[in-house]
């Protein structure tokens, strides 16, 4: 349970929001919920235009919107509703601080480098080598390889990050793949989130790097020597080969693929399931596979259901 | 090795079948196999048309079939073949249960709520804050996490099942992204499997729900406020985003993924890789990226081969 | 770092090599570096052509080519710069062979047969019944269960690999799933590698089978009863239905799929995110979701965008 206990208007003040038509700014707030769930002691918040009759059936304390909109709830007019959600929900529930806590069946091997304040869950694995700086939170069940660097105030979500497995590096001998010992590092920067089951390839000669304010979903695997820029967030089951350097501020749906040695510039977004196999040298949106800049997609599929209709049509077909 | 050896006479009678041609239906069964490696001892089953050949060839005491065919083995004629199959199986390996093994390497915060009879494998990690009902079994390595809450008779497979990890919730700061705290549960019913790996988010605000008798495979991601359908299926390493729906009855095939917020009716059927983004109002069969129903899908493809064709034959390429 | 510090001279000797421009052969050598990072004492090579102009730039002591390019820097002409690397590689970084480690924090279970040489890691799990022969092993966290046979010389890389999980066998029973019993083994030959977080389900009634050699990267699945044949690499993320035999010297891409029960020939490439239904009876190169011969689908992708573009200059939209 939360325990910061707002006013309305104190609400407002915290969020720099405009508080509008509420017959109690003195009531106070125990914490968010959806339109259709919240109750009186709860805020909650519209983001999507198409909720907007929720705003007559909802029963919350009063409604983070973007613009003023005529109802009987009480309003809270913010510029970015999603942001104000967020910044008050971090207030609800702060970030639990890490505190040097070491469970006791974790395994630590002796040479790896932990600043004192960092948690390391029960069943993780920090390898010789390793070095973990301040403010991080080392999820249960995680490993950190022997070659990983990890930045300040990173969270690696519970059992399941792998940072620093072998890249995938064989060359082929005529008969038989030979492998080849990847040596780099992986170094990830600070304010990361990796999420569960997570890899991260060490890189084969240089080091894969995660820049900071990166967060990556669970199961994703990130190739050897790849390079993702600082801020790009990157969805659940997205995978990126070797030596790929994505741009900063970029973001890549689930289950979305790169070819391995392409350069995608900042603030590009890559759709759910797209497959990148060229570089993309300008920001905007792609999707498909061979993923494309979206409007381009959209016009090829639509074009492509016309024809089959078309034809079916000719047929006279079932 | 199983214990239960039955007559054929019994297996018949097991599965409420007929058993025809056979020379002894006192002849004792000692398991199951594959029509081409089934010994004297063993039973098979026919469930796919295309290998009534091996009919004539087995060396399986008996068949299951669902419609009785000349041959010269003996066959079990049964509604369906291969639940009778599971059936009998089932009863050759009795479904291990669990009694209230807790491996000594598990790790079990004090304020978790385990049913006396469940059982924890070895390095599994359970949060406190979580439930767990009679007749779950967790496996190896398996992390639950704080808010999870997990039903009856549930198999969690071992290392892997991620439950409760946060769900990948931002909003973006202008410069940054703020992490939004992930404060729901994960709800998990009766008689669910989650497979090896797999990745359940807790709710951002509302629970994540798995309702009973969903079955979940290895390497799966559900979202933050996703829903899961009773009985419904997900194979191998399909994603489902954020505070989507999925009816119940539902069969998903491997590799498909679901954009965020939309509502899947019930007994629909996704195919593998299939890219769902939006609704789908109709129980049916639904193919392709963005996925359509099968028919016209097939018919799309078909239709692009044939103009690939017919350009390739007109420019006389190649 | 690397211990051996070879003349160039002798580096060539060690890649059967030609050394031409070197103006100091007795130089020493200490280890490989990509063209742009390589210092003084490192080796480079060069693999793709679109980099030939870094000859110029490069500070390393010498380049391996695949073919003699008038150069400032010192070159190894040899047959195949990329397999050299490859070697010289494992001569500066020999291969850790298992020495009998078995972490104390490793759960081996009475019954489990592990060759004397074995490494166990942290967390680590083998269970009852499953077999690891000389020379392999076991990462950090890996779990091996009970009927898994593992050959000579494999690698299961750190926390992840699930191995023997359960199928995904069920039988509709009319209102619930049934579970079919899983009571085949995983069977592994020598020279296997496993990525991180990849699952190897046990086959339902016979053997999943990865046969010498095969090179399986990170976060793959493999289905009951699926073989993987000699010699063939998968990429991360990649899956394989149940019962699907994959011949030998393949190469699967990235998140490729393979439905369930096909027969895939030896020496055949699938693309990354290629989706396959239906058997490949011929070497060759097969992309897009259906898979069909890479020509194939380029032209059809080619097609369909060359029909979009029409329409769009057609009706003069936008």
């Amino acid at each position: 349970v939360a325990r910061w206990q707002p006013t309305l208007r104190e609400v407002a003040a915290f969020v720099s929001g405009r508080l509008v038509g509420a017959e109690d700014p003195e009531r106070r707030i125990r914490g968010i919920a959806p339109l259709d769930l919240a109750s009186g002691e709860e805020l909650s918040f519209l983001t999507d235009r198409r909720k907007k009759k929720l705003l007559s059936s909802t029963q919350a304390a009063a409604v983070l919107v973007a613009e003023d909109l005529p109802a009987k709830v009480a309003r809270i007019v913010v510029a970015d509703p999603y942001l104000a959600y967020a910044r008050l929900q971090q207030r609800f529930f702060p970030r639990p601080r890490p505190c040097g806590l070491r469970h006791p069946s974790a395994v630590i091997e002796p040479g790896a480098e932990i600043a004192e304040d960092v948690d390391i869950g029960p069943c993780a694995v920090v390898l010789q080598g390793a070095r973990i700086d301040e403010g991080t939170i080392v999820g249960a069940g995680c490993v950190v390889g022997r070659g990983a660097r990890i930045g300040r105030n990173c969270i690696l979500h519970p059992r399941a990050v792998v940072l620093d497995a072998d890249g995938f590096g064989f060359a082929w001998a005529g008969d038989r793949f030979e492998k080849i010992p990847q040596v780099g590092r992986v170094v990830i920067g600070n304010d990361v989130e990796i999420g569960a089951n997570a890899c991260i390839d060490r890189g084969a000669l240089a080091d894969t790097v995660i820049e900071d304010g990166v967060k990556i979903d669970n199961l994703v695997q990130i190739g050897h020597n790849a390079t993702i820029g600082a801020h790009t967030a990157m969805a659940a089951q997205a995978g990126v080969s070797g030596s790929t350097r994505i741009g900063r501020y970029c973001l890549i749906g689930g289950q979305a693929g790169f070819a391995g040695h392409l350069k995608i510039a900042d603030r590009v977004r890559v759709g759910a399931q797209a497959g990148v196999i060229g570089d993309l040298d300008t920001p905007g949106e792609y999707w498909g596979t061979p993923a494309v800049e979206k409007r381009r997609w959209l016009r090829a599929i639509a074009a492509l259901f016309r024809l089959a209709e078309k034809k079916r049509l000719k047929r006279g077909a079932e």
